[in-house]
């Protein structure tokens, strides 16, 4: 893969409610975009301090301030491994979330610094996590409000990048399915060294190297299969929400 | 757009039910692509000659071979317009279409003669035509035998082209839903020829132009809208059944 | 209601895939649109001898003749009872339901003879009868092929009838949704007549005598509630495949 | 069409996102029924100054309260085009709409006093933009409120009135799919009109010309085709959430 | 049926929109599990006050206090006819509800407190009431808090109870569809009293009377039919949000 | 877990459509279910010996026969390391299967002769693989028959069995999405020795091992996650088709 040229420059934006789901569910996405020329930004909603920081909070004189630390500090260090461009962290609260219109318009600021290529968030449904599903709604309604002339006249509206929805913990019960495999056996190095930066759900490590693995042989099966199918090893799957428009099929 | 190198060299295959379907609903796929140096090939599993040439019974004297006839020279006049590789027609009747044993083994000998870079057919479900969604029931299945190695063995066995399904007449009523739409406008002179060929269903020829202008509609909108989107004319949809195994996210 | 003049005289056509579907699913439907001037003509399919004649069987010294014999007098008087217009008897053989060419063709006869103002069959997925939801394709293959000008030249063409979908057992297990109640009060003792003809099936006349007063209220809800809702006391529910077409909305 | 009774009055209630909406997706359907005698209401819930007024926006010195004022003016003027009864604006701020209580008690007073025999608004989902989504969970909601006897008790309350759905721009990407079409070709003159007054989107002008010849193929398609069809030249489509309740059959 | 032994207690928990919303939909299943040894906890997060209770409002100088009153007599009695174990009442108004960060929080505690063994709660969607379908999300919402190790810390947090949603009024336009019938046949005395508590809603009685009597011939069906199903007399259907996790199949 | 009863016999039917599809989609379901006294039988519709057998036709001087041959002895190794009751060879053809009236009633045969207490397939759709939809369509019909009185009177008529679909290859292309997950803990070592038979099919192995830890994941999680869910290593998943008959809610 040949070093891109500046022109080639280009930025991505993923929305995680959680510090974690951006490493599990996009971080290959991450890293090879990051080596193909692009400028990534993840924006964590909330550190999951409260819904997903089980193993902190059964250690002694645990605080929230503390397990808030202990997550950012996971989540910088994976962002480290996955040569992320930018990261933010919105400390919006979770479980739930608060996503008023403070946090609506701090995003659409963040969107329009970006410029993003893609977007990046979760599913449409997700009985487990409703933090999920409205963070959803969240990017899709600031994603609108960043493309208003009318919102801060004067600042670069958006256009209208894609949306994808990456992978969920059990796929069918939130209604996902994924219509884009994206191969990223060179960065699954990197993948994992973010993963193993999440100490406190150990307990998921491998599940979601599984992922990868089986997502790889999708990508085989669908690039071709055993009469010329591109030999994929890891592979992370998403589902497009927008149509694409292109100018020859493929 | 630069003249194709031989290295380039790729070919398509459309099955349609009836005789003028790919016309209306995939000429500019096909002009464009035979333009892009493809060798696009359409299978017309029937001519529309019972069920869809009302204009032509209409008339005194009129034959089953009479109406076949003509409705064959509309299609290869279409193809012509089109630039079309190949045309082949089945005959296989219409109105039900008479999809067998021997029916389907036709269809995988060509499939693998092809060897398409993809393949497109109807909607999975048309209540309005059991023709179109069986149809693609039967592209289905026939691509699947042309994987099979222990079918004709020793021939090249097919890979994993993409199976897209071409716009129906009403989309919402047959659960259609695009995810790709093609710009067509430098080909739209030859489909629109090409729709002028379908001299027994005139009453159509408007219905597509505008179809054509609102995809582009749907194709700037998708491509960046009013900040940045490409100024495409026409357009055509289409849902791809497959997901896509890719490299980068665009 | 008035009595409907001549110039009102209008044809309905009910496919039932055995010879007491109809009365359940559409018995009010029937003797309501007989007696609004309609002549409706009912075809059973098969006698649903083999699969829905269990009480039947258990008798001593039955036979497949006795067994459709007895079948055939139930519905014969349920149809008296409903003052149906017309009921015929393909016999094509149950569980499974034979559908071939030949079924077809003289299904189209039928279709084609009776130009009806609409159809009328079951649902479009059952788990558990296969005959249903095969039923529903057949009456949409068939319908397609009446409206073929090239199928029989010379014969009147079918324009373009509404298919309902009439109430299967187990409305949410078969994928079914009515878009339209039908007040079916004053002609609830015919239906209530036509369903004691079912000897063979006692144990669901209660069952559908509650579906109809259940819809009633589900029409009462639906034309106005407590604020001016028709006081219906039975009712039946339809799924309409094809959209409407209208002047005005109401 | 003969000039309606005073008995025959009624009333309609069109919920518009934006001071634009009603224009494209309903224009037909509210200059034929206010020929037809009714009164038909439209409430626009925000101008769509911030997010549907690019055009303006481009202008130097351009304000909020300029476009708030351009936008109502040219709302104006396609009321008096189409003959509408009564405009209201409730200026809630657009992109994204705020929807709270207030705004809710707001609403239901205007349902309850218009009394309206359906009502109109936007599809179940719009990833494009969430407005259009959140205004018929809105519609819905005050909907409820309206015929809640225990809301300000002593007023009127609501029956039961059908929610059309209008068309969204991009039907299938919005889960949307119309059960009703209806023949607007006879004020088609002035749905034109509206729509050209919408000066700061000239681009949507032919789109929606386009929509309207297409639906009335489908009109002519689903009242009877090549065999009896209604040859309507513009139609308009609408998805019906609650099921009718009917008399008869049709 | 067995006296349950001390170690088999347990519990569950119906989260009702309005306070007779568990008596229609549940109220079988609340004393068929009360029976079974269960405490059963219902929170009533209104009176219905204003939505639900048209007959009260048109008493003479009725006020909102006074059918507060009135209506929590009924379930209270309701409650004691099904031998419940607790019923709390949250007062957050209706039409529409309040569930706002309070109502969570308050929410949270209880679903601690309980500790259910399954919870219970209305459809996903229901375009007739929307109280019921934001009570399904602060359902899920608060059930995720409830799970949150960092939600009050040191509390016992809650494990993962299924969540069944208990049948709507018109299913098919709920989406709703039961994947579980449960016999409630022995119980039938008790919810028919705990209806008849319903001194307001008397013409909704004998509908979910009907409603038992269908769906245990439906319970019949699934267990076997006429070839050894149960012969139950009452059932009630639950649709089952999260998948079963089980050591053998049945 | 104690050894059954006698009394507790029961038995299970898998109809699979290809010779190892049992294997990776239901092996685990399959070993517990012998264990727990269950009598399991398999019918394979084909050995898959023209479609899934790519290794084996890229040897030289390969046959159809030598093919078979060899695919029915890995099915049978893989049957005994399950410590299957039961296996049975219909050799119908694959890509596509042959399944007309005589394949039915030689199916309806084994379901009568089994009386399965719960039958098993595959998805209801699968655009990949043509066969496996048509088996499920199959399995559907056949089972309807077995329950017909006057199919073969006399024989004890089946009674109504749960259909289980088990997981596909790409789970949501399919349509499926899972409500029962089972802990094959226990068993796992008999489902990888019967995978390991698969000697044509090497590169699944590892894939489906993936699959039984990660559904193993999904067990815990819905069985109680941190909170005290039961600590299953693997799983497999299945959707039911028919729902639950109950008489406690769990």
């Amino acid at each position: 893969m040949p070093a891109p040229t500046p022109a080639a420059r280009k930025t991505a934006l993923v929305i995680s409610a959680h510090s974690a789901d951006f490493v599990w569910r996009a971080g290959g996405a991450i890293a090879l975009h990051q080596r193909l020329g692009y400028e990534v930004t993840v924006v964590c909603l909330s550190y999951g301090e409260r819904g997903e920081s089980a193993k902190l909070w059964k250690q002694d004189s645990m605080t929230l301030d503390k397990v808030k630390a202990a997550r950012r500090v996971e989540a910088e260090n994976a962002a480290a491994a996955l040569k992320l461009h930018d990261i933010r962290f919105f400390d919006l609260g979770d479980y739930p979330l608060d996503l008023g219109r403070e946090a609506k318009d701090r995003m659409v600021d963040v969107i329009r610094e970006v410029q993003p290529n893609w977007m990046m968030s979760h599913s449409r449904w997700d009985p487990y996590n409703t933090d999920h599903m409205n963070t959803t709604q969240f990017a899709l309604e600031t994603r609108m409000m960043a493309q208003a002339w009318g919102h801060n006249p004067g600042q670069k509206v958006l256009a209208a990048p894609q949306l994808y929805l990456f992978e969920p913990h059990q796929t069918e019960q939130m209604d996902w399915k994924p219509n884009v495999f994206l191969d990223i056996t060179e960065v699954w190095d990197q993948k994992w060294a973010a993963i193993q930066c999440m100490q406190g759900q150990e307990h998921l490590w491998h599940f979601y190297e599984n992922v990868a693995e089986n997502r790889a042989n999708h990508f085989r099966r669908n690039s071709g299969g055993q009469a010329g199918g591109r030999a994929a090893k890891y592979a992370e799957g998403f589902q497009a929400i927008f149509p694409q428009t292109v100018d020859e099929l493929a």
